[in-house]
C-alpha cells in the first residue's frame, strides 16, 4: 500500500479545482477494469435467474445502462476529460446472495479510462437494483474498485 | 426481512422491460434518503481534511456532482420516470478511514425517489474517488443503500 | 382527410419559432400509440428469433433506447415540451420480411405525447438497424406514424 | 442482395451487447449519407413552401434538430462509439407529396458514420412532423435508409 | 436598490450548497424576461439583415439554440429546479452596432423561470458569436439581465 | 478593428446552416482564453468574500459550472464541433463591484476553442447570479468577450 502523495491533481496551487491539462501526454491504447458487488436476498437471485436467463431484459438493461453511462463519464464526473472510448463491456456473475458486475472500458487517449469503467458498474448496479427493488428491500452496492489499468 | 415477492414490475407479463404506468397514483410529497461509503487511507482523510476545510473544491465538487446526477437519475437508470425534484441535498462525514456520504431527494409526485438518493450518493462518492486517485489507490466505495423512504 | 389549417402553431405572426403557450390548458391524462417498421431480409428476421428470444439482448437493447429516447423528447424535437411521462411500453412483432414497432406513451400534461411515442418508435428501429447492420445491408425504416391519440 | 452473415457484431459468443473494440482500426476519413421522406399532404407542401421560403424557421428548426442530433448518437445508440463528426449537413427537398431529406456525415474516426446519418434524417423528419402536426393528420415518415458510405 | 439579505439561500448553515426546498410552495404561473445584447461592427448587422432576413438560419439558430437551453437549465446551473416550462420564446432587435436579444419564459410551478430566461438569452448570444466570428472579430455579449419577473 | 469579411462561414451557398468540414485540417495544440464580468453592489462583494473564502461553495459551483458546460458546448452551441478538451480551467477575481471571471480552454483539435472558453465564463457567471439573486436584484453579466486565441 503506497503511502498517500502530498497533492490532489484536480487543485491547483490555490486549492481551485480545474481539469488538468493533459495535451502533453501522447496518445495511448489504455484499459480499466472495475468491479462490483450488488448484495440481496437468495431468493431474488433465483427469481432473477428463472427471469433473467430466458427473457434478458434486467440482465440486458443493467448492462446497457452501465455502457450508456460511461459514455458520458465526463458529465457525470465533473473534472473527467471527455474520452473516445474504444470499447466497453460489463458483465454480471449471479452468485448465491449477489451479483458481481465487472465492466472494462478501452481507449485510445492521452488519461486513462478507470472512472469510466466505475461509472458502467455503479450505474449497471443502480439499474439492477431499480429493476429489482420491488421484491427486495434488503440490497446494498458495495465492493465498488478498480481492479486493473492498463497502457 | 421480507421474502421476495414473486414479480418484478418493471417487467411485463412476457418478461419485457417497460416503465410501469404511475398515471393513477396520487402527486404526493415523498423523500428518500441514501448513504454510501468511499473507503480510503487514514493519510487520504488527513489530506482531505487538510484541503477541503480551508479551500472547499473537493467536497464541493462531490456534492455538486450528486445533485446534478440526481436531477438526471432518468437519463441514468433505464425505467426510471422523471421527477421534478423539491430538492436534494448531499452530505459528507470524514471519519478516520472513509467518507460516509449521504444524500436526500425530496419531490411532490407520483412516485418514489430513491433511486435519486441512490444516484446522488454514488455520483458524489465516485467524484471523490476521481479527485483523490492520485494520492490513493487503495479506495474502495461501498455499503451504498436506502436508509430511509417517506411518504 | 382534413384540409390543413392555414397556420403552423409554432410559429408565431412575424413566422418566428416559438414553444407554444400551454400554460392556460388543464393537466389531463394523455396517451398517443405510434408504429414503424424496419424492412430487413428474412434471413436477417431467422437471425433475429434464433438470437433474440434466447438472449434478449438485441431486442432489449432496441426497446430500452426506445424508452430512454421518449425521456429525452423535449431534447431532441426543439419546440417539444418537457412532460413527464406516467408509462412508456415499446413492443417488436418479428414477421417475415420486418419488425413493426409499437411505442406507447402516457402522461398527465398540458399537451400530447405522440412526439414522445414517434421518438421511442424511431430511436428503436434505428437501434435495432444500428444491431444488425452487420448482417443486412438493405434494412429500410419506414411506415412511421401516429394511430391513436388519447385525451 | 448479399446474404446475411451469421453473426451480430454487437453481440459476444455468449449473446451479451457490447461496444464493439475498434482500438486496433486505424483513424480514417469516413463518410456516409443517409435520406428519407416526410410523406404529407399537398397542401402542406404548398403552405411550407409559403411560409418556409421567407420566414426560414421550419426548415431551419428540423435541420438543426438533425445536425444536433446527428452529434449525440452515442446517448441514443447504445452500442454506437463516440465519433467527432468533422461535419454534418442536412437537406431538404420539397416535392408535390413530401419532403425528402439528405443528411450527410463525416468523420476521422475507426468507426463508421453511418448511424449519425441515419440520426441526422430521422430527428430532422421528427422536427417536421412536429412543426406541421397542427395542419396535417396524415404525416408518415419513411424510406429512411442509407445511401452512401465511403472510407 | 434594495440591501443586500445576509444569506445566501443555496448555502445552509453550514456553508454547503443545496437544492433548495420548495415543497412547500404552491404550484402557481409564472414568467420572467431577461435581455442581453450581442455588440458587434454595423458592417456585421448589415451582413446578418441582408443574410438573415430572406434566409432565415442565423437568426433560427439562435432562437432554437436559446429555446433548447432554456429547457436544459437544471443541467447548467447546479442548483436550479428542473421545471417544465409552458412556454419559452426569443426575440431579436438588430440596431446600427448590435443585436438586442430578448427571452420570456413561462412555467406553472413552485419556483420562477429567471435563471431559464437568462440561460435562453445568453446562449441565442453565443449562438449568434459562433455564427458571425468568422466575419467579425470585435463582438461581446454584454447588458445580460433580467427585466421582468411576474407571478 | 479589421473590415468584416462578406461569408458567414456556417451558412452554405443558400444560406443553409452547416457544420463546417473541418476535416482536411491538421490536429493541432490550441488555446482560448475568455473573460467576463458579473456586476453586483459592493455588499454582495462583501458578502461572496466572507461565505466563499472559509466555506468554497459559491465559487466552487460556479468554477465546475463552468468546467462541466464547456465540456458540452457542442450539445448547446448547435454548429460546434465536438472536440475533446485537454483542459478548462476558471477563475474568479472579486472587485468592488462586479466578479471578473476567466475561462482558458486547450485542445488538441482540427478547429478552435473560443465558444468553449465563451460557455465556460458565461456557465460560471450565471451560476454565481443563480447563487447570489435572492440577495442582490441588480446584477448584469457582461463584457463577455475572447481575449486570446493560440494555436
Amino acid at each position: 500500500m503506497s503511502a498517500p502523495d502530498p497533492t490532489f491533481s484536480h487543485l491547483d496551487a490555490t486549492g481551485a479545482a480545474r481539469m488538468v491539462n493533459v495535451g502533453h501526454k501522447p496518445l495511448q491504447a489504455r484499459a480499466a477494469t472495475a468491479v462490483g458487488e450488488l448484495g440481496c436476498q437468495p431468493a431474488t437471485i433465483e427469481l432473477l435467474r428463472a427471469r433473467a436467463l430466458p427473457k434478458g431484459d434486467v440482465i440486458a438493461a443493467a448492462r446497457l445502462a452501465g455502457i450508456l453511462a460511461a459514455k458520458r463519464t465526463d458529465e457525470l464526473i465533473p473534472l473527467c476529460h471527455s474520452l473516445p472510448l474504444d470499447s466497453v463491456s460489463v458483465d454480471f456473475e449471479l452468485r448465491v446472495d449477489r451479483v458481481v458486475i465487472t465492466a472494462t472500458a478501452r481507449t485510445t487517449a492521452r488519461t486513462g479510462v478507470e472512472m469510466e469503467a466505475l461509472v458502467a458498474v455503479t450505474l449497471a448496479g443502480l439499474t439492477l437494483y431499480d429493476m429489482m427493488k420491488a421484491v427486495d428491500k434488503t440490497m446494498v452496492l458495495g465492493a465498488v474498485r478498480v481492479t486493473e489499468k492498463i497502457k
